[in-house]
């Protein structure tokens, strides 16, 4: 593809250095960390990107703060709504917070405990439906409709997608790298530090991730198109996305090199990598790109990496359960 | 006290600074985390410096290295060895191998695991002794003199102090404190900590925690000398010392304003606190001092307040224990 096919991408750099901007002062700038066991069992030159030490404990937070401030200021002052079982309701929450707006959220009633707790602790109120028997889309347009709210998707929004980019520019800003690990669920992250990848380091492999159990991006990549598969049980709760978002893959087409998939038990092991040696909380989907590289299904050797933490919102007894 | 009485002390701030020196590029800067929710609850303006993401696991490292680049190349050369049940072990192993060196670590047979490992995995030479029925001192002098070993303290050594007390200068070079709440077990961190705050920021109260089962120091500030107590049982396995040292003890004596007790119950809570809501890994000697914070044992509503956590070297099993 030529120019033309770029400029129908939903975003570009200047959207993401637009989000910078929004986000200054009020995202934290996460550490990029390193560890010398992790160089040490992998052959490479690993940063860690500690997005778990967002602000609401993963990412979400850029992409649902740039979302909002970018929105007309009356269109937001009548609220905004979101459909999440996890991070994405925190950080739509956190946001409308900050933004003194209100903020509705339609979680699963099965959605884990701390996070729905961080969402009703962020001031939101939460309508919960039934994972399995009701359609949340269409809950999610009536809710809009009846309260006058303004839907913040999780990922196939432009703004969105660039919030997220935030990540890449910060991790760039500070490191070269070769590699570049992304967990991915709807591909809002992805598709944001690809597009910021793509712009400042045309030389970096950017390389999704996913559970096993929901491996849409591997297969998408395969076919060429998007590919809708049937989520199967896994401990990676925020990445159980039957398909690529349909403005997030147009992006993951062009950008992305590759993606891989990791068992629940690679990403356990990830999770009690992170905690005894980089000290460090990840949930079982913000440890899945650090997964790859422990478990050498991506194998890196002499390679530079950046790896993204993404979210590290567990309660103490689910993670020791998990690690039981 | 006069300035004779300063020139009396063991370290003054340019000891802190030639031990930045040599820490550079070798040591992590660690990062200063927020946590809105701490501010929220404490209603103060909290920074933690996150000592549990130094190399080792814990702000010893920096006491360690200092010590041994410090030291005659040819004393070095022969080896050092060290008595400790836990993060000075690690430290010194790890700092003798980035030397060259070899270091033979005199370590009680019931040290944390995780500890012990961790010094085995850095290429020391574990020997264990029984916590209740040796001499540990008279054991590390042997040892030393059979074999040629220089002997690091794990805190009544003024190149151990410090080099603690870089721990003060990163964070006084990015922030204003009015409070430091700093671990105490020794000595060596509040020493070399104190000492930066006097110089560099004489309004800051510089404050020790200890756990309640080894409150040598809190007695020794109230009688003015130091006094000897009978260490209880405690999950603090870091801060069990029964009396501050004889070098660390002028120097907090005369630096230091007050110190405070944590309960093991409060400790635990920092530690889930610490998991949940900052997303950090703390063993339970880590997190002492945020524990007073928590707990309202320091009350500092409107200040601006420093928390050092000094430490994260626990596994996820004895972590999953504690939190059961």
């Amino acid at each position: 593809m030529g120019p033309a096919g770029d400029a129908a991408l939903a975003i570009a750099l200047d959207d993401v250095r637009a989000a910078a901007q929004r986000l200054r002062g009020v995202a934290h700038r996460t550490p990029l960390l390193r560890s010398r066991t992790l160089d040490a069992l992998t052959g490479a030159s690993v940063q860690l990107k500690a997005e778990n030490l967002q602000r609401g404990g993963a990412f979400k937070f850029r992409g649902a703060y740039n979302a909002l401030t970018a929105m007309n200021a009356e269109v937001r002052a009548r609220g905004v709504c979101a459909v999440s079982s996890g991070n994405h309701a925190g950080a739509v929450a956190l946001a409308a917070r900050l933004h003194g707006t209100r903020a509705v959220i339609l979680m699963p009633a099965d959605a884990p405990v701390l996070k729905r707790a961080a969402t009703v602790g962020y001031g939101a109120e939460v309508i919960t439906f039934d994972r399995y028997r009701d359609d949340r889309e269409a809950l999610a347009r009536e809710l809009a409709a009846a309260r006058g709210l303004t839907l913040v998707h999780p990922y196939d929004n432009p703004l969105v997608m660039a919030g997220q980019g935030t990540v890449a520019l910060e991790l760039l800003q500070e490191t070269a790298v070769d590699v570049l690990l992304v967990p991915v669920g709807g591909g809002g992250l992805i598709s944001g530090v690809a597009t910021v990848a793509a712009a400042l380091s045309a030389a970096t492999d950017v390389i999704g991730v996913e559970p096993e159990a929901s491996d849409d991006l591997v297969r998408s990549l395969r076919a060429g198109e998007r590919v809708r598969v049937t989520v199967g049980p896994t401990i990676a709760d925020g990445q159980q996305t039957p398909i690529p978002g349909a403005l997030t893959w147009p992006v993951i087409a062009r950008r992305v090199s590759r993606a891989v998939t990791v068992s629940d038990a690679q990403i356990r092991e990830a999770m009690r990598f992170a905690f005894e040696r980089a000290k460090l909380v990840l949930e079982p989907s913000g440890a899945s790109a650090l997964a790859a590289l422990l478990a050498g299904v991506v194998s890196v050797p002499g390679a530079r990496v950046g790896v993204i933490l993404s979210g590290g919102n567990i309660g103490a007894a689910g993670f020791s359960t998990l690690m039981g």
